[in-house]
């Protein structure tokens, strides 16, 4: 499945403007912000970007492009922190943007149908009226899409579930352009092979997704954060950890390091304890919030927790949400001009404590920058690394310990990437993680649904 | 991918034998033993049964016939409602009891690791003492191999999830004797494609089980059950989906119709009086589930709900629920002889009410004895119908009807199956329901991992 570089002809270019509505460019600023990401993986330009309107024209993009060998990569916000985007072997950037209408609410079956360009947060500001929220929130205001090609979770997971568990049904165009519909608009489906999960996650190697069917939820009747301070990183991951098992019901639950603090106070005029520290957020009715609260305080207190602080207003809680999504433009921000590696990893709840020792040990040897934040309810954290792009060695080094991270994660049962994905950078990972079996496995569906790997080449396998 | 009928040679059955260190059968009862389940479909036996104690074993007896092409199907408990386990085209049944050990218990990371044959009653009696349950409650005493495989659901889903959201990875072995590992002792995971998803579900027509890691909880402070009459069936429905919209936290929420209501009076020794009911439990802290409780009771009182009666006592509540879960046989039981046929509706939650009245109104046409019943706040529910197992031209009537009324679901945009799985009775509903186009690429899928198609030929697909 190996790919040279493929540069379209200029006939091959005009053919591709008599399939689609939207635009076909090989502008050049056009072409650069199509090759790169949120990564610090170096930038590759795609050799033409092309912006169909519907699925149909999805569909005769790609039977041509499969007919003629071209590689096609999935563009939506370029929010990816893995290179998803990223047109390795040049081909086309197929730019969903344009396919960005919220198609339908169905407030009474609690679920929306949405094209997958339209982003979570229009998503959100749509639904509000109706007294619905969409719960995924990777941070980043990606597109749906994308959330969904990349399996994307985030702080409210741990309540509400990820991409895997919100993405009811599809439709998805395959490599050779046959259009397939996958699941189905009910809440329990057991009809088949469940190609919807299997294309959730799949990070456009397998099909091109073209319409979302998501649950969403009834926005809850109380919602209340809290914060509480710790003398140590280690004693803050468990006390998250032991508030999971207690089986209290939290919608969110993150961690920051001082570091982290530190950061998100410079750049969103915050004056937190530059302390370890834990993010609440809690969803229920007004007397379940408020207990479910005094049970936090009393575990995060056995821990060493202090100064619990809690919060019932809107525009403190919101606030505080604001400067937990900042942290990765904040870390960027007080290094300016630089670009930061993050990692991802997920442990078994036992040795989030371990593992996040292990990686600020490893860390502290390097002269970089770094800050350790995560979804430490779901034990899922990241070590955000700052380098100079301007000096590639650096990020070569970045990579080795952040590799060299990964695998003591991989030792102790964790996983490489929790919701990040694979990409381009964690392709060893996998195999370590997963086995050469399970990965062949992988790569016969590929091959067997995508036999010229036109779809997202060097993606999740070499 | 056509079968014939596989009686396996002497010389064959005498290498199987060296192949495993439990028993390798052709003795009459233990072949018809495996030749049915609890649907009504004609029993089937298989050529020979065979029962490894090894992931191993199970490697060695796929290598070999995948090889001799021999077909292979999994038997657990016998408990599928859609005839998964019958051999339809002889070969071996690969009966997974002996390999029912629970490995590995870890409260700390809220998981365990079981063998494929270990029940779900047998890991929860031994959960108890560890303050643990595990959720997927399909009624049956399932095996949870078979569970997996087929995608069991069942009471308490809409609070926990299915088999899909609580199987974190599995060993499995493929067709060729490939020995797979997926998933990851974690709770998020991004690495790859969803492989545990895919074979979750898949039937037993993709790999074999032989081990699986499973996500348990706490057993929740406090439990409560409480009972609600309604004047008909669609204001019961219609009150349990206003309930699944408020967001109220609800463990389960069941439907029986009167007739069902009175089969298990009938069977439990219960007096409930005889009219369209709602079950429902509540877990939570001891302020929450009143508090939740409460609010339902409000609901319910606007559909015409009425003597709502409300229990935390344990033995009561253990004693509504068994009767719940003996629906099944209390509709056999009350119907000497016969077999049921069980339909497995689901609905956006929008259609419920007016998918149960269109099965009911279609059943009545009929001289079958039969009772509704259902998950419904998950839109789901299942009808009940009696036959004669003596008499084939009633099951094909009632075959007739039940088709009838799965293609009425579809076209209200449900799914032929919310839980028990395609089988070989709903081939031809699946391809309705999800369109020639995806079930191509499920079948291409199956072709490329089971290229003999020697795992459980004839069903999901012909």
């Amino acid at each position: 499945m190996a790919w040279q570089r493929v540069d379209l002809t200029t006939a091959q270019i005009d053919h591709l403007k008599t399939l689609v509505t939207g635009l076909v460019s090989t502008n050049e600023s056009v072409l650069d912000q199509h090759g790169r990401d949120e990564s610090a993986i170096a930038p590759v330009r795609p050799s033409a970007v092309v912006m169909p309107r519907s699925t149909d024209e999805v569909a005769a993009v790609l039977a041509y492009c499969n007919k003629e060998k071209i590689p096609v990569v999935a563009f939506g916000a370029g929010s990816s922190l893995e290179g998803h985007v990223l047109p390795l072997f040049g081909g086309i950037s197929l730019d969903l943007t344009e396919m960005n209408k919220i198609i339908e609410i169905r407030a009474d079956d609690l679920l929306v149908r949405v094209q997958p360009g339209v982003t979570r947060m229009a998503l959100n500001e749509k639904l509000a009226s109706s007294g619905l929220f969409f719960s995924v929130d990777p941070g980043a205001d990606a597109t749906l899409g994308g959330m969904a090609s990349t399996g994307a979770a985030g702080t409210t997971t741990v309540r509400y579930g990820s991409m895997r568990e919100n993405v009811l049904a599809l439709t998805a165009v395959m490599a050779d352009g046959t259009i397939i519909r996958t699941g189905r608009e009910t809440r329990k489906l057991s009809a088949g092979y469940d190609l919807t999960r299997l294309l959730v996650g799949s990070e456009g190697t397998l099909a091109i997704i073209t319409e979302l069917t998501l649950r969403v939820f009834g926005i809850p009747e109380k919602m209340a954060a809290a914060i509480v301070r710790f003398p140590t990183l280690a004693e803050g991951v468990s006390a998250a950890t032991t508030i999971v098992r207690s089986g209290i019901s939290i919608a969110r639950c993150e961690f920051l390091d001082a570091k982290c603090i530190k950061n998100v106070n410079a750049h969103d005029g915050l004056t937190l304890a530059e302390v370890p520290t834990l993010f609440f957020e809690f969803h229920g009715s007004p007397q379940g919030v408020q207990e479910d609260a005094s049970s936090v305080k009393d575990i995060v207190e056995e821990f060493g927790g202090s100064d619990f602080e809690w919060t019932t207003d809107e525009g403190a809680r919101r606030k505080l949400w604001q400067a937990r999504h900042n942290a990765y433009w904040a870390g960027i921000a007080a290094n300016p001009g630089k670009r930061a590696v993050s990692t991802d990893a997920a442990v078994p709840l036992s040795k989030l404590a371990e593992a996040v020792t292990v990686a600020d040990e490893l860390l502290a040897k390097y002269k970089y920058p770094y800050s350790i934040l995560g979804h430490v309810a779901d034990a899922n954290f990241h070590c955000f690394i700052v380098t100079d792009p301007s000096k590639p060695e650096e990020l070569e080094e970045v990579r080795h310990v952040t590799h060299e991270i990964t695998m003591r994660i991989i030792e102790m049962g964790g996983t490489c990437t929790g919701e990040h994905g694979i990409g381009s950078g964690k392709i060893d990972a996998l195999v370590a993680e997963t086995g050469a079996a399970a990965v062949g496995i992988m790569k016969s569906i590929k091959q067997s649904l995508d036999p010229n790997n036109i779809l997202n080449p060097g993606k999740v396998f070499n």
